[in-house]
């Protein structure tokens, strides 16, 4: 028995040792209610299970050095399962990509990048932020990996929006709108309240308790007697920033006091951003390593063993025999070479396994064709100059449009360093499609013309380098993540089952698609699958 | 003339040499409305205003190496004045003071404390947090002090209340509390909305508008026809967190979907901690400097010149003489000793320079004693195990309660290491008095008692070491900050002007009262005051 170490796996533990009556008890006793029956607790194999009963490891071959793959590999070794993994990249990580000076890549149309960032500069390709609440902090703490703040939401950062009314075009700081939002929402309820028209649903007691809450949550004026047009106000407040900053002496500062017309903010749409700030998996605070995302794949690569990855294996054929795998792959030179094992973990992403020659059963085989690849990409652009904090006040976080950019993220990292990298485009879909469509040099053009408009001439003159990435035209991934048009139509659940001595994982067969969490709780899976059949065989 | 640096600065430099109607001009193409006029930007005084006139470098004596003395000094400096700063205390930083192992402090009550926090944990005891726009970020860039994000708020911490109705000290993580109280004002506006009861202020567009944006933000239903009381519910959302996070396979999660009753969470009182959250100086993102609060002072001791400060120095008298002035204090072994200046700029505490005998004008002594001293203290509570980290997700940020405690911080550094320093208490007023009157291991006693309440025995049984300070007993300060009665009234703006060749400086002597920046700005405008009279005469 693994000690637990977070409240999930405490009580998680506890269920499993006590029953559901100690679990729920337990939930209680911490504040929460008591309701579903948590799966057991991931408890990695370890070496008693086979010294204390007599069986010996097995091997087990690993397709993908991605975070599942490694993830797989990394707690399987736990055991002293003899493990391999075969990655076709030159590098650990998959999707989990951190791009520095130096990289280099080639995608599917033949095009070739080579980032020109300079020392101590990166984009994260591809993931860029943990939630307080997902395993992948858990596997940092145990690797090791050192993490800092991720500024997923910024006060200071915009909304732009075009074609959008009378505001369209125009930068409106995060809490510029959120105070104008928050004062309307408050005046207009504060209103309804106050003049009766809620009596059904709230009681004499509850009415003056929620005008006090709308009072401070919508810095809005009180109730002018005999004047409800008068009353419950919002006329503005200093949380929209100031024209002219408090200072000493007498200097109290001049607020941007006056508000945005309500009809003018709700035609902005800029409102609809806000609830992106309240997800689950979104919700400030986030985290990400120091120095890059990639640190937690290195971090794995060094826990498995790195003369246990075979890099730049293509996997050219997948073949159950009966009694175990046999994988044929590319070796040095383009020639083929063959690895067998007693299982396969293949942690490629469906839209690739589906084209790789195999013996897997049709079954599995429709399964893998059956989920729908996203398109997504970012832009990093390297600035010689960090102008949005020395000229805008803003220190990390995202500017929400709905240019084609969808967002701008400035660098949560190197705070008042010489340089910076801002992410100038992270979209999904149309948007995506159209700037994969593009050479990386048109990508640039297009995604400077677009920032211009957010942050004038400096995001232009400013710039040195870029790299982009656009996922569906990228080798061996062919997509940012994938959709289940249907998780109980059975091609999801075929995946969860091994196919033979084939066992699939990766994000895309869990419930945190497009998170290395998915990925991580999704290899603790097949580990444990494949653990017990070891176990009981 | 300086190169501007920040937009703050060149919209100022705009506005100075191109006149009102150039700065107006300038800030309607950044997107500002044209309002009102911003004063002369800080100008640091520069070597060849004395070398290009013929004139030479003046001698301040600066008393207090506090962020206003040490700024001072250091803006000084650059033109070459001959700056001496005396503190009384052994290091710099005043109320900027990070508490580490080894620190030793007795109080005005002849308590010492002595801080066993182990290596790398700290306490910021006075400032803790700087926001984006203060012109602290400036001085850290300048300084080359290495920053990071503070964690002022943090979706998965607690607000707890007692004696609010049925939730009276139930755990409430922050998203809950927003989820729901979001989810019922969006509800309770929707339904007003769509039954006509604003439509005096909205326009049918307008309410259309306003329903998408409330189905979004609030997590509520649609409407359904015939039955107002059914529409625009809202019935929770996974906005509130899961009792089962989502897995692999199958495992969609269990969210904690079922919201708290509307009553109950009006009668809670939790809603009326957001709006701290969007306030001008707290909202996000929030900002420390790397290893301690102090960094910020000893760069600034570095950049002066360590030689230039006298420790120990404690002031017992001040001396306008005509010519100068000059300053007896106490020398090694407390025998007095006497230094004399062209100028002083004082930035000792009004409560504690009142009682400081000088020759100051009756004026400026009435206006001395006139603000008020706030109570305010906190408490470090160095814990053998990241609890808060391990077993409920809480990666920095702050718990708010009405406890005594007032509020509870999770560290922001140190993530994942194997011990904290959590902030125990942060609190004002009649909360700050009761713990001042106490001991420190009464503090540290009732401290816990009330924390256990919020985290349970955790918070007892893994305490290791605490260090409280109450700032209305510590010693050179007596108080956290001062309030004034009013800034109208005389006295305060007696302050903004010398007495004779003494000077004045500090955050009580701004609008920024209570932060670093409202020192930074006192001195520049002290700075800029005392060199235009050098140059002028």
């Amino acid at each position: 028995m693994t000690i637990p170490t977070t409240r999930r796996q405490f009580l998680q533990a506890v269920g499993v040792s006590g029953g559901a009556g100690v679990l729920y008890g337990t939930m209680g006793a911490l504040g929460l209610a008591p309701a579903a029956q948590a799966a057991p607790p991931f408890r990695a194999p370890n070496r008693s299970d086979f010294t204390l009963t007599g069986r010996s490891a097995k091997s087990v071959l690993v397709l993908g050095a991605g975070i599942a793959g490694l993830a797989t590999a990394y707690e399987l070794g736990k055991a002293g399962y003899r493990v391999r993994i075969l990655e076709a990249r030159d590098r650990p990580g998959g999707r989990n990509w951190t791009v520095r000076g130096g990289t280099t890549e080639t995608d599917l149309d033949g095009r070739t990048q080579r980032a020109h960032f300079a020392d101590g500069q990166y984009l994260n390709a591809g993931p860029a932020r943990i939630a307080q609440h997902m395993v992948t902090l858990d596997y940092c703490r145990e690797l090791g990996v050192p993490i800092e703040i991720f500024g997923n939401q910024n006060a200071d950062a915009y909304y732009v929006n075009e074609n959008a009314g009378a505001l369209s075009g125009r930068q409106i700081r995060h809490r510029e709108a959120k105070a104008d939002v928050y004062g309307y929402v408050s005046e207009l309820l504060a209103k309804a309240t106050d003049q009766g028209a809620l009596d059904t649903y709230l009681t004499g007691e509850d009415k003056e308790r929620l005008l006090e809450f709308l009072r401070g949550f919508g810095a809005i004026g009180g109730r002018v007697a005999d004047d409800p047009a008068a009353s419950w106000r919002y006329a503005g407040t200093n949380r929209r920033g100031y024209l002219v900053e408090p200072g000493a002496g007498f200097e109290a500062g001049t607020p941007k006091l006056t508000p945005y017309p309500l009809t003018d903010v709700l035609a902005s749409g800029i409102g609809r951003y806000f609830s992106f700030e309240f997800g689950y998996d979104q919700a400030m605070l986030m985290f990400q390593p120091v120095g890059g995302m990639d640190r937690i794949a290195y971090a794995l690569e060094a826990a498995v063993g790195r003369r246990l990855v075979t890099y730049g294996a293509q996997v050219r054929s997948i073949s159950n025999t009966g009694s175990g795998v046999s994988v044929v792959y590319d070796g040095p030179g383009g020639r083929p070479r063959t690895a067998t094992a007693d299982f396969c973990v293949c942690t490629i992403p469906p839209q690739v396994l589906a084209k790789i020659p195999s013996n897997l059963t049709q079954p599995v085989r429709d399964a893998l064709a059956y989920p729908v690849p996203n398109a997504t990409g970012k832009i990093g652009l390297q600035y010689r100059r960090r102008w949005w904090e020395q000229d805008e006040n803003i220190y990390s976080g995202i500017t929400n449009t709905n240019l084609d950019l969808a967002t701008i993220w400035y660098p949560s990292y190197g705070y008042h360093g010489a340089k910076g990298v801002v992410v100038g485009y992270y979209n999904f879909g149309a948007n995506a499609q159209a700037y994969a469509a593009l050479t990386p040099a048109e990508r640039e053009a297009r995604a400077v013309a677009q920032g211009v408009k957010i942050h004038g001439e400096a995001y232009r003159t400013e710039l040195e380098t870029s790299f982009s990435v656009a996922w569906d035209r990228t080798r061996h991934s062919e997509g940012g993540w994938v959709s289940w048009p249907s998780r109980t139509s059975g091609q999801y659940g075929r995946l969860l089952e091994p196919d033979g001595r084939v066992y699939f994982a990766g994000d895309h067969l869990s419930h945190y698609i497009a998170w290395q969490a998915g990925a991580f709780e999704s290899a603790r899976k097949v580990v444990t699958d494949l653990h017990a059949r070891v176990m009981s065989s």
